[in-house]
């Protein structure tokens, strides 16, 4: 991670001779220093992704012209492209239910300076977390969610999360479903943690299914969140082992461990901008 | 491993108090010194399993006689048990089909000494692999499955098996389901690799099917054979990590080490008379 | 974990036969049902080390009075032993300077009912973590070390852990280098973690060292602490993977997980009584 | 790995601005198509380090031409680089002595095609291997090591391995120190596994020393040889876990699976032209 102040470019577009030449041309031209830069080329869908970062310090243009810089170059090659400026915190709204392990986590890690971003906010559809969030100062706020008031909580929960200007929503095991139109406000911006090796167990109840089973790992899954249960595509996964000694709950307590991180990997590489998601998969670059 | 010849005895009958005592004192009456035992319970299923394992010399009966004075204890206690002597190489058919790896990876380990137990054959569908039977000095049956001749094939091998006294059947990577009829000749005595964790990618080319998915790791497990596919009880499992840089043939390569690892150690485990399968379920004492 | 009351009791004495059916008969006698049992043999050493556990319930003595009964079979054997009562809650004192993320994490996990004790105390040589001890509601003592007032700031330590009747330290990233006087009254009840995979990079900054010598994993060691530097009996190691692209800092990143991970893991199998050091090593009795 | 021919170009030279977009110009100017990219700059040492690979089909210059195309904007910028093509099949030499694990799992990768280099040669100090070289059809040669001939008989594996014209060596368990003069001819390429996790146990026995020390982790490590012992660039390393129960042959067994994977893993990089060694350290391009 560069202290000094970055841009970050991702672009994707049709594969094509001399991208990465152009790219790198568009960023020196402007006296930017390319301190990352990394591709992958998904050869079946002839699809060309890309990642490039440039120290901002130096450069012969301000931040906000470089989009405009951009812009033709990009058209010719008809890229999709976004751009990030490291020096801008992201605002991360975390989404809580009674478990407070991957809560306390996040926060600690974000109090550590491992993660580029702030927590304005914390949601929940319980009391229970609010000492938590008063002891690391955060906002909390409570919306209980039953069948009948879910789309009109939801609702009420998106003007909150407009309002603080959030840009990635976090789901700390948040024991909800989020409801289609919540989803289709924050496309590939929401981070949700499911407790098994997807598509193992998909659904609820994992760790039951996995003893149920007799499986010899347990795992975990971080993703984005899409309209379908269970099905975003995947950021990070990892696992543990376990034995026929270990109860459900032995798989509850292993499994915990293994949340957080899965989950906290998950975050740091969105807020890195390192994740790159297209059709049902995703471009992690390291 | 213990050089000296011992005795395994497997052990489950329903949970009660003193189950180790007198299983002990069984053994010490005898004079025959415990050098391992191990017991667990399934507190769901009311039940205890256990092994114990003890040097022969020494004995005041002799091996043949260790069953007949164990029985009434057995009866008393309403357990059922399996009496083994690990000074009986166990004889091995592996099954395989074009993929060379697991099957030299067998021999080799058959070789260096690591598994206890000798193989006597090898029976494929095909004749690809027979110059690796013929380096190892092993001889090597062809028998061509079609859809047609398939049920008498499998006849034809269930003979030869039995002509070898075979204990143990390891499917190397063997490309045909296994009938009823067969499955039925060898209860937990059949052991498959699949080339995925399961439950996660059931059936054919799993490979493919992670790699649509989008995992961030691919998996292998080996499991006893029933009936049903991919579905009996799981003795080994483990997973290697992948990016989106990884393609299926790469999965396919990366995914061999991890095939040979966890057959292996499924293999050398039932061999030492380590795995006691129950319900869907395994116990692998250590 | 049985949720009931149960016995645990450690043995190490001379190899001989019919040492694991005396213990188990003596159990049995007072009828404890035994619920684990495990044993390892020190070929080498002709040492027989035992952990055996029963439930309480049901026993026809008192549990004071279970010393006294299995004396003369101890003594008969020349056994050294220890007897532990699972119920009972081991009282932990915890020892910090300035870094937060153990403390955090034990007593997380303490809260969460995952170790098997409590922790009436932390001291530390620093102001820093009062804050985390208020929010957990635990006193919190600052003795300022000096080289000149050491060995006196260790003494009044001592006097605090012996008020407060403390069963282990726990050396939390604590930054001092404990005296033989001290270490000398918790012989074997004193867990550190050091940040590396012992025996490589013993002593100071052992994520320079590792990244100086340009290795691929970083590792994590708990252990007993001994008169000797980062000497004694090793608890728990594991490792995590890091490339090129890590800095010092990204080391110390990562390790923090590890850290807690590794710590944590030797912190509760001491509690659970499941950690039997003998010479330089342990045997942990999973 | 593409099936396409391509050209792999190492750079290292001073960091500076601009060398990413003259670098990929360079490439583009010749109308090659660039499939991967990435570099790595020490910022301590001001050192940038990169690695290219672009397809040379449809470039307008042939091969031969591309270093003396180059030369130029190299001097400019004061580079080291040096330049592969990726069709070219590196030739290995395997040394051996008696252990047969780590060369069958060599010569099977090469067989199955995993690694992107043929193996005209094996070289030993016994005779113990030669049918395992027979069975894969490859010349071997044995050359008896003793005090007093050591220095004559690497001179004439020097002239053999010269002759085959040998791009890199391979110690696959090779039980002799190769004097400095051999070390001399093949900087940077001679790769050796040591069987512990350095710098923890160097030199001899270092499963014995492992289990003395009572780790809980075993390591495998390559490195490139120099003329210090075990001391080289780390090119890849890993561990198992073991435990109390594992004798100093249960490592070794343990030891021979991770000895293998950690060699295969090294060479497979080394002959994709993936690890890049600068002072005592490598980087290792995905």
């Amino acid at each position: 991670m560069s202290p000094k102040p970055t841009a970050v470019l991702f672009i994707s577009c049709p594969d094509q001779r001399g991208l990465v030449a152009q790219i790198a041309e568009f960023v020196f031209r402007y006296n930017g220093n390319i301190i990352h830069s990394d591709h992958h080329t998904d050869v079946e869908a002839g699809l060309f992704l890309m990642r490039v970062e440039w120290e901002l310090e130096g450069m012969r243009i301000s931040r906000e012209e470089i989009g405009e810089a951009f812009a033709p170059l990009a058209e010719a090659l008809n890229m999709q492209w976004e751009l990030h400026f490291t020096d801008r915190q992201q605002r991360i709204a975390i989404l809580v239910s009674r478990y407070s392990h991957c809560l306390y986590d996040l926060l600690l890690r974000a109090s550590a300076g491992e993660l580029r971003g702030k927590v304005p906010l914390i949601i929940s559809n319980h009391e229970d977390l609010r000492p938590v969030a008063e002891h690391f100062g955060i906002p909390y706020y409570v919306f209980p969610v039953t069948r009948e008031n879910k789309a009109e909580q939801e609702c009420r929960e998106l003007e909150l999360l407009a309002q603080h200007q959030i840009d990635l929503v976090v789901l700390a095991r948040y024991m909800q479903v989020l409801g289609p139109n919540f989803v289709s406000h924050y496309p590939n911006r929401i981070i949700n943690i499911h407790h098994s090796f997807l598509p193992a167990f998909v659904g609820s109840r994992p760790y039951h299914q996995a003893h149920a089973r007799g499986v010899k790992l347990i795992g975990a899954t971080s993703h984005y969140v899409t309209e379908l249960l269970d099905d975003g595509p995947i950021i990070e996964q990892d696992v543990v082992r376990i034995s026929h000694r270990d109860s459900v709950d032995d798989l509850i307590r292993k499994g915990r461990d293994l949340e957080k991180i899965v989950l906290a990997r998950a975050v740091r590489s969105h807020l890195e901008n390192r994740v790159l998601p297209y059709g049902r998969k995703t471009v992690i670059f390291d």
